[in-house]
């Protein structure tokens, strides 16, 4: 029998009570032992929940009750979940969590408190919500250098971008909708604005590079400047864009980087869409695999965190061995990485402008649309984001042009 | 330092000990310890390979080899490789395979051995070639009623389907272009019947209901009925034809069947193009969770060899406990399995041809194509299997019917 005690008793928290619940039956064949929740932490009460008399205000009832063997966190922020996690693995109780910025933030320090005291810190939930990814790359992934992690992995950004696509409705009206769906908060600046994309690819790249990829060193740009115009381009060029979280590793050299880019139609990421988030992983020996599936959600989220509940329990006193030290991964400048960029160009005169862009960026493909006027679109060569942008700057002075509407880089 | 032996040098065995030397550092970091190759079992001599010192043809000097703890087996067949691997087992040593046949075969048998020697028998390999899914199952999913497994699980077909949807080409002339770029063998039986396919759905609903799935039982129909017509009626209905091989599991039943089947554009296997293969997975919590990649060549194999290499040299000693008992899990009459049909007409009368179809198949829309005359085709309502084709019998009765050209189950 594991006994076990519950932080948070929100949207995730009341999803680990409704699976354990449900599925007890194959939960505990495969745990090989009965689950008990002893303790629910939160600050309100919940009369006629099921889980009304296991309610706990106070930390230190599950904190001092030697019983406890494992603690679920499902809190979300980094305080008071960071102290609260710190002193249940010092205290010797395993944790598992679906907190992505308490990972991102303490992942590594937490990890080595788990390997000292002989208990886990698991996290399977943090990333991709419901799709199995943390414990494929640690467990499934062991032969392969990987050379590249590629992720749709913010449903709510990845709903608001398939709806502009496909119904052509523009951005405002397409985050107003997501609002009242309850896909983005009021406050949207998580989502649009990439950050929580950001803190995942931070442990995605952290748990490949086995060092720590800390967020803040990671360039991040949202998708609140994409136009239902740029959907146009995009499929004017076989593809459409989505907001990926990438991470490359090549000659011991790591990038990573959040921002819209344009994914050709034959990228499995092409393919994801609405509130789906995909993880496309690229091995030197295996090639490209993807996982696919909800990446957020109460239910699909609370069962990658019970699946973790069930590996803990497995494992008591077994650390699992993840691989993540608090050593810091430096990550190349984002100027220094090879990219090449479809870029919308404004002009007062028309043959002018499209000679200029031929001549500086060594291209013939001219994109128009109906849709637009005074503007056309073309592709960069593959350089140094410095070098595209630097002739980008030497465009903008160039006779016959009026400005630059949008860049969005290209995938693969 | 653990001390290994592959059984059988041709694509996957060379494959091995290729990832093994390439990926290394990788490797040996992961498996926590330096590995040795000791053996090579094979008939034929190698000169001039890497592997030529260590060439026996003696499977007795591996056996008999204390030092050696796991045995890889990656000759392919039940005959020798079930007494080899069997002999292994009983003598201590873990045993890693790629070998369908022989876990669809004697999985169970294999496994429980495994158990009794506290040794592992692991098989990722076997299924998806590349794709990590095996692993995922027993551990991953652990949390979840899993209500459905639907896979695209053959890269041969899927390569030739994919060229007859979107090039027009004939069946005949796709399959000799498959031999000729060594996707298909000359006898392509194994793959274009379905029986590659269902070996690897058996022993995926095996996982899945923790008992023997006989692949003898599972109903196998392959694409070699499958026209470029077909296609078209296909896109007409907003889908693509795929070989899926699907499990079922409700209320206690449990169903499988390998066949063609017409799926959706908003299904995410619809995507799956080329020699790729996906396996999508419905959990009562979790939803729909896709994993995609490469489901066959020698590094992709290999790849997922090397990781139960890992997996097994990390856990010496350790069974991991991969339920999948000996006990026969009865599976359904594919005749009481609900189903709808797509199901070519043709016609003497078309008037009356289509009035038979409304009235016996509760359905209004017929499609028609331009690319094929006195035919017209219809999707039919859903039932069981021996009531639809019971309808099919009586319809082939009424007049101004000539015939009925072909019938795809429609999936989901």
């Amino acid at each position: 029998m594991a006994v076990i005690a519950i932080l948070g008793y929100g949207t995730v928290g009341s999803g680990v009570a409704e699976v354990m619940r449900s599925n007890k039956d194959i939960i505990e064949s495969k745990a090989e032992q009965p689950i008990d929740i002893k303790y629910v932490l939160d600050l309100r009460d919940f009369p006629g929940d099921p889980v009304q008399d296991i309610i706990t205000h106070n930390y230190d009832d599950i904190l001092n009750d030697g019983e406890v063997e494992l603690v679920v966190e499902v809190m979300g922020g980094t305080n008071p979940a960071y102290s609260f996690v710190k002193s249940a693995l010092l205290s010797g109780k395993s944790v598992c969590t679906s907190n992505k910025e308490l990972v991102a933030a303490h992942g590594a320090e937490l990890m080595r408190i788990a390997r000292e005291k002989n208990v886990n810190f698991l996290f399977e939930a943090s990333v991709g919500g419901g799709i199995p990814i943390i414990r494929p790359i640690n467990r499934s992934i062991t032969s392969d250098r990987i050379e590249a992690i590629t992720g749709i992995l913010n449903g709510t950004t990845n709903y608001m971008l398939t709806k502009m696509e496909t119904e052509g409705i523009d951005y405002d009206q397409v985050l107003k909708d997501a609002q009242e769906k309850g896909y983005a908060e009021r406050n949207p600046a998580a989502d649009v604005e990439g950050h929580d994309a950001c803190r995942k690819i931070a442990i995605l790249a952290s748990l490949a590079t086995e060092k720590t990829v800390n967020y803040e060193d990671i360039y991040t740009e949202g998708i609140t400047n994409i136009t239902t115009i740029d959907m146009l381009y995009a499929a004017k060029l076989g593809g459409t864009i989505k907001l990926l979280g990438k991470a490359g590793f090549e000659d011991g050299r790591v990038w990573a980087r959040v921002s819209p880019a344009l994914v050709k139609n034959d990228n499995p990421l092409s393919m994801v869409s609405d509130v789906f988030n995909a993880i496309l992983l690229k091995g030197n020996m295996l090639g490209d695999v993807m996982f696919y599936g909800r990446g957020a959600g109460k239910l699909p989220t609370a069962s990658a965190v019970v699946s973790d509940i069930v590996d803990a329990v497995r494992h008591k006193n077994i650390n699992l061995g993840i691989k993540w030290s608090e050593e810091k991964q430096e990550i190349m400048d984002i100027d220094d990485v090879n990219v090449s960029k479809l870029v919308r160009v404004e002009y007062s005169d028309k043959d002018m402008a499209v000679s200029f862009v031929k001549k500086l960026f060594k291209t013939e493909d001219i994109l128009e649309t109906e849709e637009a006027y005074d503007e056309f679109a073309f592709v960069t060569d593959r350089a140094k984001e410095s070098n595209i942008n630097a002739r980008l700057e030497e465009l903008l002075n160039c006779d016959g042009i009026n400005g630059i509407l949008n860049t969005i880089r290209m995938e693969g």
